[in-house]
């Protein structure tokens, strides 16, 4: 049975992620795990002089409804195969994959989705399962993986890791460097934050490392609820509307928004932050209540991230539908960029890292990976890095060098059945049409142009459509152009196959 | 040692609150406790037919970072005195309140002070002690009073009481009436509220009972922080500029607002609620943004309790201060209203019952007890009720039949050692002033006129003032007569004492 | 399917009772009790005004190594299931019972079986849960039962209630009168027991209840561990010879053993208890080391309770195989005896209270139902009551009005589809070959002699067997007069079925 | 005010170990902790380049009644004190100190003491506070020190260590070597062990560990309580009377006492071990029910910890009072023997391993510290130790090579103000009186002779004695003698006073 998608499993409790699969999934991943560390891999356990430590799991969930029962149905999974288990309750996922290091994980979120699904995120090491992993654990569900001996049944113990993790958050945020001469200390004093943590797992977590910083933050909808009352658990320009009035309105008439003058306390809100429901999403809201766009955001994280790195040619890892932005700013500062297929950010780390480069930042859009920190993707660790950066230059500042041009995004039909032909048509007969453009055909076939503009072609994984993204500043041309070779590539396999 | 004041035991955890004092008073409200329960006091204990049920102590605490450590010394004075203990966690006061109900209660909370405070709360069944048992505790307080012998002392257990709270506010708040006709169980459905919890206890308890009931809630400082960083904890105009400007901005340009039209989703807020550090306050902000007075709420509470009742003549419990607009309402609902000291609801319901009345509804300004529900000041109850009766009725038609005349409050300087003689001569000469009024002496000089204006002179309890309240169509007027009647018998009071 | 056995559901883990099975069950039970709280069962809901109280369940373990595991997966599927719960961790089967009343109880133990096994127990209101109620989770377990709607689904709480039981029995045994003019606070003090708790969850019970009524208490066995290291957790003369003999040895010169002479510490012990796994069961060894007949048991406390009963004719509810000596002692004090058939002593006495009769005790070999404290089966309540009672009169005095009679069971074979023609027969033939005595035919065949002799035939529910017993002062005479007539019936059978 | 003896803070709750005290103690121990990490001590924070690791505190008790309530004061305490605080439940005292490895930790136990007493042991990575850390704290309480800042106070933290202690005795017990070529997993199979564990906190520790190494374990009095009921919680061959009965009786006529022979199941018991109530003293019985002097086990050990040692001449250290049967085997294995004062054995191997000598084993009677394993100790490491060499060899073959001399006791009138001269002068006398012995005149004034007699004499740290030990095959000539010098000698002392 496929199980995972790219984010992990997902879905509706009564359906599909009921307590009964939990159960079978925890089985599945304890008896692989008890297999990796049993020492069957043959020398390697004499080498080590015995087995690994101890393996252990750590299981939190987020603020759903369903939580608790599908948290109890994968603990006694793990517990009747054989490992032992660490009960985190409700964290964040970043936060629950910081505590997986050194151990396992698993994370119970369906993160934006609606609050009658959960999903199961698994982890080892910090690092979301590769393929390997998860197919090893589908493999197992489908066999039906028995319990463990009775005697290795393991008794679980509970513990709060929460603190941990934002204390280790707040001192990462805090090495970014000296702001504006102010004691490091008080680096966000005076800085007013308005953040709106859409009744999820930011709500513990976000408002405490940004106030621990030093800044002065207003939360909307903080509390944690699984019902999502306050708006839609996915962060959007529409589901966000109240905090981008809220800021808006705050700052009208301001001068400097959420920077308190000489006079006393600061008035408005430097800037916004929305999160999705696990808080492993951001989305930044400027002064004046607009969403600043996400590769907008990515290209200024990904820019300092290679400035701070010490490697020759430091690598930004991000997906084939990330905005040319990115690239110029990562060139600008000395990087390179590499691009792996959406919801793989961590096997690309470990891909670049394992042909001996540096990772310095990974992120698709709404997502990054701080790695430095942590190589799973971070919203928490995005939200006090930003307020540092804000804090030191200024939101306007920090976009001035990124160039945003015009983007669009078109569907072109093209049935299933033809993908693959009409796809290999188009390796050739795009970079023939664009003999200018540098062609990269890694995932689908991607063109990029002197003056930055790029576009990309590649197969919808999921419905009957060939996908064209461009970014230029003559999109609309771009796009007929691309378009029109890829109507006929389409409409020409069409024929062949009659 | 006077430890209690108006509000409890409140303080500097470094100077007043301390663990030592928290462990002290601890001990010595164990020691009240066992001496009577254990049938010491004579009679009681034969009619019972023996001791009563096993003493217990509720103990919980608000969300301030110094609590965890001054609950344990709290815990340890109780269970070093020998009664058993179930530790609650983070609780609103009154849900602490609620679950002392058939047993004592401790609250570890300074309110809406400072983040550097805290204070201790006893209750005994729902109620707070009264001064007997405040002096008792005292006295035990100064006789450092000796652990229980050793096989006495107490294992403490830990629970989460919390959710019955809710549910019985919940279910209390449905009792309000059939709502335009609407299911019951909808009753609050499309109806948008905004809530600001000021990062204090109301952020688990307010807007959860609000969404149950139906509403849609946005909540504001939902997350609980014990720096207060959203917002002043007290809430004033002042400290929910941002909730008021939320409210106001969002109902901008909409015609109903908080109300979902036919055509779909609510636009605005239909009223938004601030609360205090620890939710047994609430103030109400009105869809323009404005705060709505403090005696207009306590005004259309208690006529709706006054119509509520089944009594012959409802008795409504109020202070010395508040307006006559309440004493209007409920005498056009069939009721009567009695004063107390500021600071004694709970003695004064006790007083009334002892007579044989009813009392319908107890409150002073922010503070509500409904009387039906328990014996404690209840935020959450308050912003659950007015819930039910705005989404019934709105906001506007609920203060429509209150008359809002203008109020005015000033001092007049007194020294502490003439406030006893100017008082023993304004009792004389004020009614002398305004033959035509009503006069009520019970707490200073309150005179009461046939146009429902009203004015009260009494002594400051902490300044070298005597204070002039007032509330008439033309207030200045009434303040000036009234000052100069005041003014000329502390000055007689002065030369007397010469 | 077939789930529940006369001990409940029972079984090897990772065959029978399974976390799968678990989550089922724990589905199933949430599902009907849902259906029969949620006001569907017609007229009941309407005269009630509605619907009963929220629904609970308590849910505890016994201290098995697989049960942390299995009490995850039940946990998930009563919380999937919409009921609340409430875990209380590792307790005595009493003790839950206890905790059930009022509410639901699960109860997750396989008593005395292998470690490897384990099992589940269902209550209401104290009381196991009767063949109706059995057949209902059945058809819901083989229907596989859907989860509740997502918002119904519950967080589980915690909570310890093994202290308010304690505190229970031991006031309950207090009131087993007074003792030989000693103070009843010090009714047990100098009375020396040794208890073998089997590594069950006797280990936190039994001790501390008698030593609470005052016993100097020896414990064998008393840590807790689900490996059963210390003996087999099924207390028989057998796995009983460490007991047995760490009593007779102590108690080798000593004059009254177990009780302190006017010269200080008591010596030896007044005798022993050695308790199953999860405490249900008793057994009674007496000073010189050997075990009291389990009959013998029932005797004292079924003379004892009736002479307690204010009721006319106070009925004791036993089963067919209990000897005819307990019968003896009840009618001497007035009572009578009803026989009902084995691992329904619940409903033996919820039929006698059907009609209007007053049930003072009930019980099976080992297993006794303290009627006045509740209708569970209670080994530590027995262990407190037999305390004050040896403390009262001696175990001799307490045994010497019982007359032991030479007791005998034989088997004869007799193929499971002649079973029910040779009973038939036999229900004629035997009353013919005695027609001296007595005949009740409610449970097998039953003959009762103007001796207090008696024999029961019985077809054995699970082997090829006809099951003899016989009590008598000529026990093997009695034996081989009804083993022929027996044999002869089965013989005949036999031959007409060719 | 000196709080610390030579057991740390022991006494009475309600006069000395009061809550109070707990208190002002955890106040103490926070504040040194802070000052001690938070750089204030100049170069040294530089060096290692900042402060160092959080400071954290593991604050466990035994199983006294007031064990609770002392907690919660000690944790209020510590958290209002600045440091961060997990609560580890009941632990032995070995198991709090393996816990407190790389932080520090606080053990509230009073070990044998009765159950009105309660204690304070303090550790700082694994080892006992030194004298100076001990005048640290008690400058500290002596100033009422005060609380941190009140954003400083930390929430404390519940976590279980048992398990992971357990597990770690068991690994390093498994690593004393093979035994009789039996597979090491099963090294204990067949085994049979009392343990009396007094009701104290070896209850969850020694037989679950032996039964992990495979022994077939029968506990008396495992059940944690409080008040001691089995027996008085220090063992000695009094208290410990029910143990050596129990081993003796079941031993009769056993040909293997606690072997499987061949035809199965063992009989008896190979030996008994009592615990003190807080686990860190075992006491060996043989399997003839008697106790094995405390210097031979310490014999036995320290020759075992020689023999396995890497040093060129490994060193034990026990104390002066410790038999000269000790330095025989740890000579004869190519070791030597440091002694150092009562209650100092930390300070001891503190000592010696500052001399860059390697510390193999350190003891002082029933107290074993296990230097591999850590270094505090530790009475469930002894227990798992001793049984894998018993398993191995058998504990007459263990007991063959150490010659036990008869040993005497005697105490010399000797008022306080004339100890320092009497000792002075014994210093000179006692060598001119015994020419041949060997003198070491750190602790008292020790002789020892070539056939391994020794005497020691020293002044009682608490009574007017001075004290004479020796052992030796002649015993009481050679005390007659030297008592003739003491007594000579401080009578000389009294005339030289007048």
């Amino acid at each position: 049975m496929e199980l995972f998608g790219t984010a992990g499993i997902r879905g509706h409790v009564a359906e599909r992620v009921t307590p009964e699969l939990a159960l079978a999934v925890g089985r599945a991943v304890a008896a692989e795990i008890r297999e990796r560390h049993d020492g069957n891999d043959g020398d390697e356990g004499a080498e080590n002089g015995g087995p690994g430590p101890d393996p252990e799991v750590v299981l939190a969930r987020d603020g759903r409804v369903t939580g608790p029962a599908i948290a109890a149905a994968m603990e006694s999974g793990l517990a009747s195969g054989g490992v032992s288990v660490l009960r985190a309750g409700r964290l964040p996922t970043p936060g629950l994959a910081y505590a997986s290091q050194g151990r396992y994980g698993v994370m119970l979120t369906a993160s934006h989705n609606p609050p009658s699904d959960n999903g199961i995120k698994l982890f080892r090491d910090g690092v979301e399962f590769d393929r390997e992993l998860e197919r090893a654990v589908e493999n197992r569900v489908d066999g039906e993986e028995a319990p463990a001996e009775w005697d290795a049944w393991t008794t679980t113990e509970r513990g709060d890791t929460l603190k941990s993790y934002l204390d280790a958050v707040e001192t990462y945020a805090r090495g970014f460097g000296e702001v504006d001469g102010r004691d490091d200390q008080d680096a966000l004093d005076g800085l007013r934050i308005a953040v709106d943590c859409g009744n999820g797992m930011a709500g513990p977590a976000t408002p405490t490392v940004l106030r621990e910083l030093g800044a002065s933050v207003v939360t909307l909808n903080g509390n944690v609820d699984g019902h999502f009352p306050g708006r839609g658990s996915k962060p959007t320009p529409e589901s966000l509307r109240d905090l981008r009035a809220f800021v808006a309105d705050a700052n009208e008439g301001v001068t400097e928004p959420g920077r308190s003058g000489s006079d006393g306390d600061a008035e408005g809100f430097a800037f916004g932050i929305g999160h999705d429901g696990d808080a492993d999403r951001l989305v930044l809201v400027d002064a004046d209540g607009d969403v600043v766009h996400e590769d907008t955001v990515l290209a200024i994280l990904a820019e300092r991230y290679v400035c701070r790195s010490d490697a020759d040619e430091p690598v930004v890892v991000t997906t084939p539908n990330a905005s040319g932005r990115i690239d110029e700013r990562v060139r600008a500062a000395g990087g390179r960029v590499e691009r792996v297929r959406l919801g793989a950010l961590h096997e690309g780390i470990a891909s670049v890292e394992a042909a001996d480069d540096t990772v310095a930042f990974a992120a698709e859009p709404w997502k990054h990976v701080h790695v430095p920190f942590g190589g799973w993707i971070d919203g928490v660790c995005s939200a006090a890095v930003l307020a540092r950066l804000v804090a030191a230059d200024g939101l306007d500042a920090l976009r001035e060098p990124v160039t945003e041009r015009p983007y669009r995004k078109v569907s072109v039909d093209c049935p299933d059945d033809r993908k693959a032909a009409a796809m290999a048509d188009l390796t050739e007969r795009l970079p023939e049409a664009f003999p200018d453009a540098t062609v990269n055909t890694d995932h689908g076939v991607r063109l990029e142009f002197a003056d930055a503009s790029w576009t990309l072609v590649r197969p919808s994984g999921t419905e009957p459509y060939v996908r064209v993204y461009a970014e230029s500043d003559d999109v609309d041309e771009l796009v007929e152009q691309v378009e029109a070779v890829v109507t006929s590539v389409v409409e020409a396999a069409a024929q062949r196959s009659h």
